[in-house]
């Protein structure tokens, strides 16, 4: 028996809904395998922010530390401006835990109909390896002339040697585990600074890989790419900004936001990792029981991978990829009708629950 | 009788075939018109910096200062580094002549399937209006302790109060000549300075133009919508880097790059603006006569708008949706077998030439 530690912040609006979904998935996969999850829940959100003044106590940090994961729903609302409820929770979170890796896995499953004509299911299936702590999401710069004709604001990107170094790692390690290929984004035909140094690094990098082959791409004809030839692209490697670029992008090839997941990962495993679905905590249908528990779900198999529970994992992703291809039960955003708890359902059923 | 001088830089690769074509389609409407081109051509490209160590004379933008229009084919070689072929013609162009407006207009014709299955023809038909001489592609940064295992590298985004106000002006007055609905791409919530100030400016002219409806979304999120529901946009306004992306996603929504258009323009008509196809020189494909000209001669069609000559300008375009719609005549790139003077040849039909 082994048992983990699972800190659960399900945030705002539809993380509300979706993070318990994921907790039932992880707890009926976890009875198979002889895993025993322990929930400790934080109700750390915009929710908090409104009566508290602050997203999470000040000795945030500090309470999650000694989980084994992080499972986060969404953090947002519209009342709450994002300096406050991103920079608040969501980004100091992969910042001081060191979660220099966001995974964006997407595939294009069975019984949904990728809005892509060329993104074929069993053919569709890439991971965006995102740089999490740095480069163009810096803090550094600011405003001057304030209010006057001449006011400007200036804003620092900032890569650094070993920043590069260890998500090029990642990637190429990631790439050499699965067809070989990785592609990493760059625009330093316009950016002359920042990305061509990000190419050359990735570039020395490459030489220990000597059997992954790589290529750069500019973002631009890379996004393009992305929509024209879908099925050529294996791992994907890209700055914070390039990356979280990409990942939308590839959610929407695999027929939405609301099935994408992430994990916010540190290698070395000093603190605990996060994961997270891509979307956001969507205040338009909070509340509602119809979000789509997908991304939740898929980023609940992403942790038990990275807890070291590969054959769980395998069996969640194995579960959803049965619900889509095999029952008609999808939520409203993949044109379905059924509901959160409806879904959630179906996964379990597959899993035996 | 009206005469233009027009500046033709054909440039590299592919370019030296587009741009005949995108001029013998200039003078055969023309010709329809009573209007006259004289054309100057200039040799300056990569070509001409690896004979002379120069992508053009010194004196280069003094030469083009008087014409009333300049017509890009393509730059860049692989053995030229960018920071030459782009940063010694393309980019000094767009800054010297304040060119701060770059129009990418696309549409999905009859006739061209569109790698997304929800942009059908004559429902897609939108403009992304890129800022084109400050924001992200400053030259200021540098890199600090090179080759140490400490080195960074910076880049500094610089974002006008005058810069952002006078493209926002641009794409409200254009939204309002079309549908009245303006989208401003942001990424506000990760990159706190510069973005939350384009917003701010955005806001403020918002309220000059109480008859057009606008919304800011997240680059990530509208990238992933221009694939979802490509058919909900119509003005696209973004920063240099934002529009970049955006114009090369729109572009591969309609069909590919090969079809799309550009105009560099200075609204003030203080400089001649500049019009190119948005694809590049394309050395693998370059030399072989099966280019797809359709960018470059949109591109001149452009450029007919811009000098006043709306009607010449419409009867181009439909002289393009007519051999679409009507002819089995496209390139490879398009799926077809028709070499650049076939596809070429099938347009100055229609024009009667
Ligand atoms: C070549 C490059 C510098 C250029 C740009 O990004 O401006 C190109 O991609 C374009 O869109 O015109
Ligand atoms: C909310 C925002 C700051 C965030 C990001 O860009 O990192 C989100 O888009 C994501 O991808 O996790």
């Amino acid at each position: 028996m082994v048992a983990h530690r699972i800190a659960l912040i399900p945030g705002d609006g539809i993380g509300q809904e979706v993070t318990p979904a994921a907790v039932e998935v992880l707890d009926a996969v976890g009875r198979r395998h002889g895993i025993t999850f322990d929930h400790d829940e934080f109700d750390w959100s915009c929710a908090r922010y409104r009566e508290l003044g602050a997203m999470m106590p000040e000795d945030g940090l500090d309470r999650l530390r000694h989980h084994d994961a992080i499972l986060l729903g969404a953090v947002g609302h519209p009342a709450v401006p994002d300096h406050i409820s991103l920079w608040g929770l969501l980004i100091p979170i992969r910042r001081s835990f060191r979660q220099y890796v966001n995974l964006r896995p997407i595939k294009v499953f069975e019984g949904l109909e990728s809005p892509v004509r060329r993104a074929v299911a069993g053919e569709v299936d890439l991971v965006v390896v995102r740089e999490n702590v740095e480069g163009e999401y810096s803090e550094i710069g600011g405003r001057f002339n304030r209010g006057f004709a001449e006011e400007m604001a200036v804003q620092e990107a900032v890569f650094t040697r070993a920043g590069i170094t260890r998500v090029a790692d990642y990637a190429f390690s990631l790439a050499r585990r699965r067809r070989g290929e990785l592609t990493s984004a760059t625009k330093s035909n316009g950016i002359v600074h920042t990305l061509p140094f990000w190419d050359e690094v990735v570039a020395e990098r490459a030489e220990a890989y000597p059997d992954v082959s790589w290529r750069a791409e500019h973002i631009d004809a890379l996004c393009a790419k992305v929509v024209l030839d879908p099925a050529r692209f294996d791992v994907i490697v890209g700055s914070n900004l390039f990356g979280d670029i990409l990942s939308d992008l590839t959610a929407a090839v695999a027929g939405g936001i609301g099935i994408a997941p992430s994990a916010n990962i540190n290698p070395e495993r000093e603190f605990p990792s996060m994961f997270e679905p891509v979307h956001g905590s969507a205040p338009d249908i909070a509340g509602r029981g119809i979000a789509n528990p997908l991304g939740a779900i898929w980023s609940a198999a992403m942790l038990l991978e990275h807890l070291g529970h590969a054959e769980a994992a395998a069996e969640v992703e194995q579960a959803i990829a049965a619900v889509l291809a095999g029952t008609g039960v999808r939520t409203p955003d993949l044109g379905g009708t059924a509901t959160t708890r409806e879904f959630t359902g179906a996964v379990l059923e597959f899993l035996g629950s």
